[in-house]
C-alpha cells in the first residue's frame, strides 16, 4: 500500500565526536520515505529551493519515492546545523534556516488523495491538519511532534492528534505533553487525545510502544561505532510505517514487529553521515538485523 | 545450591515524591538476600549494631537466610538517609553514618567456606577479596561496586574483578571503569579484566548483559507507581543469581532467564519502601509477572 509523507527536505550539516559533513542531504521527509521505501511506495509532499541538486531528487526517485507533490521555489532549501557531543541522545541546534520552508504549504496532488498511509512528519500542527483535510480518510494516519509545537501550538495539536491513529514521538516529549513525570501514566493519558497506539522513541535506550491493552518493549541495537544520530527517528518512523503498509497489516503482532524494523532502519542510519549507509543497504542486511534483534531479547519461557 | 553474600545490612531514611520513611530495614545484603531467598538457600555475612531488633532477625530467618555470619557489635547500625526527586532514576544521598561497619572485616564462618555461589555486594573492594580468599574456590563469584570505589580504589578492585565471573553495575560505572563514553566498547573492555559476563543496569531502561559472544536486553517492567527505587538494583542481583544458584545452570540461556527473574523481583522491590513489597510476595506473583515480561517483549520471526 502507498504511504504518503509530509515534511522537510532538508540540507544538514552535522558535527559529532566522529567527524563532520556540511550541506548533506537530510529532512524529515527524506529519512522517512528513504527507509520506507525499502518495505513499500512513497509518495513525498514537501519543498525545496531552486538550489536543490538533480542528483537528490534522482536518489529518491531511483528508490521508488513519487516526487510529484514535491514543490520547488525560488530561493533556499531549508538548512539545518547541529552538532553531538558524546552524549548522542541529544542534538545541539546551531542554526535554523527554514527558506523556502517558512512559507511552505503542502499542496496534496490529486493523484495522492486517496493514499492509504499517511505520514506527518514534525512540522508545524495547522499544516498536519491542512495535509488530513486533502486526503480520504485513510487507513493509517501516523504522526511526529517536537517540543516546540507542545508549547507553542498545544491547542492546534491536541487538534491533530484527534484524526491520528499512531503518534510517534520522544520520551521527554511524551511528559511534556501529558504534563506527568510517570511515563506509563503520561502514555495512557496522550492516548485519550485520540490515537490507538502511541510509540515512544529513547533512542539508546529503544522503543516503548503503548496500546489499548498493551505494552511492547523493542531495544535499540547495541553499536559500537555510532556517527551520527542524525534522522533516527525518521527512519525508525520509516521502517514502522513502512512495515504496515507493506503487510497492510494493523494488529497487534504487527505493531510490534514494526517496531522492530523501524528500529532496524535506525540502528544503520547512525552508521554513517546523512543517509549514506541507506544508500548502500540491501535487504540482506536488513533481515539479517532483524536477526539478531531476536538473538538481543530471546529469553526462553517458564519451564 | 546456597549462596553466600557479603555486604550491608542498615537502616534507611527515604523521602520520595510519593511518601517518607524513617529508620526503616535496608542494606544490600538485605533486598539481596530476601529476594535471592525466594530462589535458593542464603548465607549472610554483615554486620550490625545492638540497636538492631530481633524482628529483623525474625524475618530473614523465616525467610531461609542463615544469619551466622551476622555480627553484633557495640554501637549502632549502618544508617543512610536519601531522597528522590520525580527522576527516580538517582538517589541524593544525605546522610551516611558507617557506625559499626567503619571497622566492618567480614569473617566466614566455616560451614559458609564451601558455597558453590557468592554474591559480593558494594562493599571495598578490599574487603570482598578478603572474602575470597576465606572461601573454597566457588562455581560462581558475583560482584557489585559503585563509583565511590571505581574513583578511590581503582587498582584494589581491578584486583578483585580478576577473580569474579559475572560483574553487576550501573551504566554510568561501566562508563567510568573503561574510561570510554561508548557503552559496548566500554563493556568488551571490562570483560578484559576478568568477568566473563557484565550485567548493566539501566533504571528504567532495563539491564544490558554483556558475554563474551553474546548480549541480551531486558526491559525494566513499565510501573504506573514507583514508590522507592531504593534497594532494586540489589534485589536484582538477589533473583539473577538465585535464579541461577536454584538451576545451577551457568549457560548463556540460563543468564538470559536470570536476568529476567532479577528484573522481576526488582520491580516489585520498586512498587513499596523498604522491603515491605517482598514481605507478603508469593511465587505466583513471581510466575505472573515473568509472563508479563514475556509479553512485553514478545515479536513474531521473519515470515
Amino acid at each position: 500500500m502507498d504511504i504518503l509523507v509530509i515534511g522537510s527536505v532538508a540540507f544538514d550539516s552535522v558535527e559529532t565526536p566522529f567527524g563532520k559533513r556540511d550541506d548533506v542531504l537530510g529532512g524529515s521527509a527524506t529519512y522517512f520515505s528513504t527507509a520506507a521505501s525499502f518495505f513499500s511506495a512513497v509518495r513525498l509532499v514537501a519543498v525545496v529551493g531552486d538550489d536543490f541538486p538533480a542528483e537528490h531528487k534522482s536518489f529518491l526517485n531511483e528508490r521508488n519515492i513519487d516526487l510529484s507533490g514535491l514543490q520547488t521555489r525560488a530561493g533556499k532549501t531549508f538548512r539545518w546545523k547541529g552538532e553531538y557531543g558524546y552524549d548522542l541522545n541529544e542534538a545541539h541546534t546551531l542554526e535554523t534556516h527554514l527558506n523556502v520552508f517558512e512559507s511552505f504549504h503542502p499542496e496534496i496532488p490529486e493523484i495522492y488523495r486517496d493514499s492509504p498511509f499517511v505520514f506527518l512528519a514534525n512540522i508545524d500542527p495547522h499544516l498536519q491538519l491542512e495535509v488530513l483535510k486533502q486526503v480520504q480518510r485513510p487507513r493509517l494516519v501516523a504522526c511526529d511532534t517536537m517540543n516546540f509545537w507542545i508549547e507553542g501550538k498545544r491547542d492546534a495539536l491536541v487538534d491533530t492528534l484527534g484524526h491520528v491513529d499512531i503518534l510517534v514521538i520522544n520520551e521527554a516529549e511524551v511528559r511534556q505533553l501529558a504534563n506527568e513525570p510517570n511515563l506509563i501514566k503520561a502514555a495512557r493519558s496522550i492516548l485519550k487525545f485520540g490515537p490507538k497506539t502511541l510509540v515512544v522513541k529513547r533512542g539508546e535506550y529503544g522503543v516503548l510502544v503503548f496500546g489499548e491493552h498493551s505494552v511492547f518493549s523493542a531495544p535499540a541495537y547495541p553499536l559500537e561505532e555510532v556517527f551520527d544520530p542524525t534522522g533516527a527517528g525518521d527512519t525508525f518512523a520509516g521502517g514502522f510505517v513502512g512495515y504496515l503498509a507493506a503487510t497492510n497489516n494493523l494488529s497487534d503482532a504487527a505493531i510490534r514487529k514494526a517496531t522492530v524494523f523501524g528500529s532496524v532502519m535506525a540502528s544503520f542510519t547512525v552508521e554513517d553521515f546523512s543517509l549514506d549507509r541507506l544508500r548502500h543497504l540491501t535487504w540482506d542486511d536488513i533481515e539479517e538485523r532483524f536477526r539478531r534483534f531476536q538473538a538481543l531479547t530471546d529469553f526462553e519461557g517458564l519451564d
